[in-house]
């Protein structure tokens, strides 16, 4: 963790503070630097922060029923809908008939966190204490926790299959143990995604709107599937994100300088994050909790499962990031124990890149190749400016010794993470 | 290790025999189908492989001087060059004006090895036992490896960079241990390439032409480099082939279906790795010998450090294949003793889908786009054909618990590998 101040012993005791997950305390589906902040911290403070997962209602027996704040955010009748708003597009339901907001972003996000004195050219870093998956509250799976894995049309295989029905969306239930027994998910079962009638009468013939009630009277279940596989555990965020200041409402899906929707399975329990600041206040908002994810998030989704997580927020102060492994930082940056990891997309800042019509062009223009460019630039960068090499130096060295892989292919602005390990630096205490 | 025969036993004892790189064991730059075997192996046997590094030649006091089989290999005087075909381009050496061979393909190949009754559609198993690095017979470096990493023009980062001059290539010598006490190497001096004047006269402006002696007179060292940094020792070979059936000389430098350049880190001791048999005796190869690299050997190359394997080469025959891991297998596949890693290229066989031009072609259109495509072929073949997964299941799998990453971005037909961990499959002794 970087130490370039001391804003908590500055300003007093840190304070611990909890964040439900209610429809009160949630946005769903887009950022926007005009959200009333939820809850109000200064530099060092502790916040502990429940997500819940926009797939839950994929089994809402397993992952909403008996669960208040599920319950909660969840609750859509004929009548009335808890979270009217889900998604970037407009507010007229009617215009492209799935709902209100459209769908054009489906993280439910809990926040914004507001922090204290934070200013546009700051960073806040986010350290990750720990993270817990949401044990199931329906009595006929106590200890146990489920999350669900949408292979969607918007994945990177849905126009790729090999087998019949041609296209189609499978959803698979996992199950994770919160006893501590085991630290592998396993299947419990799949089906296929039929059309489905929402309460207020829409027919989503495709898994085009978060949080449709799946009725499972309608699917086939198979539970003959992954037989004896361990998948292994990695909780993680994906999506951490600070409000972007270049437009009023932004998408939730594509990541940005922000940070946001990268879905890099590293982002758990011991991380830190780093990202600058673009508003005043910062205005945190974490959500699409994963229980297991592989790099390339190959089908739309990960394990899309309930979390609960303990963070610290830090806030560096502009002024004081010179020399510092924070120097000059516009782009979301990882620490782990034992590495850095710097995270590439299509478009560094795809609102400022692609003009206007940037929330739409973005979908037609994913790209690993473009992605991979903006790794190795945002690695030269950090090697050039927080380790001080020359670009010849840091050139050999990204080619010797640092790793690129491939973060996501669904998330429109594509995603390459290049790793530094923090071992090939040993007389250096950053 | 695969087990699908017993050939060893069948056919006698296993020998054990040893390659030595010289001018008479090597082919540079290019593979193939009509080339005479230099030796002949039955499954089983053993053969311990010494490579050369075709950068050898970037410091020839700490690469060749003192060495008999690097001394064989570069010898190069007005007079006579020990090796005259270098690359897979035109013999007559007026063509483009750089040289016998022009210089299409770069790597120094020790081989072919034949192997004994293989025969197209079967497998090939490539056991790697051991690699050791090729300790510097110079009486001045004494306990020492040393290797070459060229920032070069066909490297990513070429045509982006940040400071003058613009473009340059820049050589970078590393040092290894050789005495075992310690498991990383550090930098030992750069500079950047000025224009060289072979011993035919001709003149490489820019690192054109493999194995130019580089005359140190001319060229500026800087002994201040990576200072006290510490860079992973991942010794490994670049280049493990088998010959293509598709043409009479292949060009080194891109990757297909029958291995190649592959240029991944993971290939080193304790590897195995299977290729689909192409041509009779299969005729294997091997070259490129890298001390370390990161995923997406990303300025060109990697460290460049002699290397020599031991290797068991174990045959699988076609009609055995059925229901073993290596059923229908079209493409190079690794086996760690932790991962089963498949390879995705830009094309899977360029040289098949590609036609006439398909040597030329493929420069022009090197993706990482297109590999990640054909690693997710390759990798869903696999969990369906050896694992009996249905495509639904393998979907999900993959998006949830398989890593996809970045092997490189230089060899013209650019590579996604795609891990899969083995402890996935706790019941399956595969």
């Amino acid at each position: 963790m970087v130490t370039t101040n001391r804003h908590t012993s500055a300003t007093g005791e840190a304070s611990h503070q909890v964040l439900s997950a209610t429809a009160a305390t949630v946005h769903w589906g887009y950022f926007s630097r005009s959200l009333k902040p939820v809850l109000s911290v200064k530099s060092g403070d502790f916040v502990t922060i429940e997500t819940l997962t926009h797939h839950a209602y994929d089994d809402h027996a397993r992952m909403i029923e008996g669960d208040p704040g599920a319950e909660s955010v969840f609750h859509w009748t004929k009548d009335a809908k808890s979270v009217d708003r889900r998604g970037a597009g407009p507010m007229d339901a009617s215009v492209h008939g799935r709902g209100a907001g459209e769908g054009f972003g489906v993280h439910i996000c809990t926040g914004p966190v507001l922090v204290r004195d934070a200013e546009p050219g700051d960073v806040l870093e986010v350290r990750i204490l720990d993270v817990k998956p949401r044990g199931c509250r329906n009595p006929a799976f106590e200890g146990r926790a489920f999350g669900s894995n949408a292979a969607a049309w918007w994945g990177f295989h849905y126009n790729d299959l090999l087998t019949e029905p041609k296209p189609r969306e499978v959803i698979t239930i996992y199950e994770l143990d919160t006893t501590g027994g085991r630290n592998w998910a396993r299947a419990v079962y799949n089906y296929r995604w039929v059309p489905q009638t929402d309460p207020f009468g829409v027919v989503h013939r495709i898994i085009d709107y978060p949080g449709v009630p799946v009725d499972h009277a309608l699917v086939q279940e198979n539970h003959s599937i992954l037989k004896g596989l361990r998948i292994p555990v990695r909780p993680h965020f994906g999506v951490i994100a600070l409000a972007p200041k270049e437009t009023e409402i932004v998408n939730s899906i594509p990541p940005n300088y922000v940070g946001g929707n990268i879905d890099n399975w590293r982002i758990g329990k011991g991380a830190v994050m780093y990202y600058p600041v673009a508003v005043p206040g910062g205005l945190f908002s974490v959500g699409d909790p994963h229980a297991s994810q592989g790099d390339s998030e190959l089908c739309g989704t990960a394990i899309e499962c309930s979390l609960t997580g303990t963070f610290q927020l830090v806030l560096h102060k502009r002024d004081r990031l010179a020399r510092t492994p924070l120097a000059d930082l516009g782009y979301p940056l990882l620490e782990t124990s034992d590495e850095w990891v710097v995270h590439g997309f299509s478009f560094a800042n795809y609102l400022a890149e692609l003009g206007d019509t940037a929330q739409s062009e973005i979908f037609a223009k994913s790209s690993i190749d473009l992605a991979m460019r903006d790794a190795f630039r945002k690695m030269r960068h950090f090697l050039m400016t927080t380790k001080g090499l020359s670009e010849d130096e840091a050139i050999s060295l990204m080619s010797v010794a640092v790793d690129f892989g491939v973060t996501q292919v669904v998330d429109a602005n594509w995603g390459i993470h290049a790793i530094l390990k923090k071992a090939i630096f040993p007389g250096d205490p950053g």
